[in-house]
């Protein structure tokens, strides 16, 4: 059973907190523009990309020793056509840079909000959270949170696959801003 | 009806090649070591990443004009951590930087020769095909051929989209040399 806290209170952050408090972790919320005490030994970045410079000012000193969940896609929301990272690089990373004394995860990018909440995606495949990270214990206490609500969830390498999942992210998002897609479907794992 | 040329022999050329006929479309078959004359109108790039430039060195000139299909998922597998290809870019871009001529269009590096030749990912899933390109007609052309054949296709945007394929890709492979999938399983579309 995991103690986490969730900065933020939009759709993301209600399917996440619902999945996880499904689960059996106790789940508190903070909203990212009232800064609060951090309890949760988990923590769930919840916030779009362009929060994260004033969240990680605000929270930045009690985030030493937690697992920070990074759930951004970090995109160009003028052009829909590239990232505002690095190329190379991802959220995750700048995050983890700015966080030394943290442990850095990334996951949920990839599954949309109605994908957690109902566990499918397109109404017909499990989902799958995907979880990169450089810390093996919370990778796995992530993981077992996940799955104890009901999820799966995978380890999908090192934190540097990042990359990889943002462009995930990335895809997923275009291809259902451009209807291809619906926002309860995307990119499932199918083993 | 399309008419379809192959360059190469191996597993990825025989299972694409096996979806396209089966729709309908002339295949034909070139080995990459033995040069041999183009007769299709889209010529299928199935060879591994380094075989590139040696094909594109051998066959170029006979590109002119056609739709080429890069399939190719330019990994660096000694390390398994990264790709070949200047971060942001992609395979695809460099193939189309050497065919200028050509409409170049990034397909099939999604999905393992398994998924195409049963038509489902992990054994349940409904085997997409994902398309990136520039040219709209080469794309419908491709997509049509895909779905001739039976399995689903879809038009996932501009061919620097390609950088997200091959990121999906990447992590895909990733997830089956260390058997976290099997190499039937993978990234399926759930609309």
């Amino acid at each position: 059973m995991s103690s986490v806290t969730i900065i933020g209170t939009g759709s993301m952050a209600t399917a996440i907190g619902g999945v996880l408090a499904g689960g059996g972790s106790t789940v508190t919320y903070l909203g990212h523009g009232t800064p609060g005490t951090i309890d949760g030994d988990i923590v769930v970045l919840a916030i779009p990309y362009p929060a994260v410079a004033d969240v990680l000012a605000t929270y930045g000193a009690q985030l030493a020793g937690k697992v920070v969940v990074d759930i951004t896609n970090p995109l160009d929301f003028a052009t829909f056509d590239s990232l505002v990272v690095p190329a190379g690089s991802s959220a995750a990373a700048e995050i983890a840079a700015a966080l030394p004394d943290s442990h850095v995860l990334k996951a949920f990018n990839t599954t949309f909000a109605g994908t957690l909440s109902t566990g499918t995606v397109g109404g017909t495949v499990p989902t799958t959270v995907l979880v990169a990270g450089d810390d093996a214990d919370a990778k796995a206490a992530l993981v077992a949170a996940v799955e104890a609500g009901g999820l799966k969830a995978l380890d999908a390498g090192s934190l540097a696959r990042a990359h990889e999942l943002e462009a995930i992210g990335f895809l997923q998002l275009t291809l259902a801003v451009s209807e291809k897609i619906g926002w309860t479907g995307g990119f499932a794992l199918a083993k």
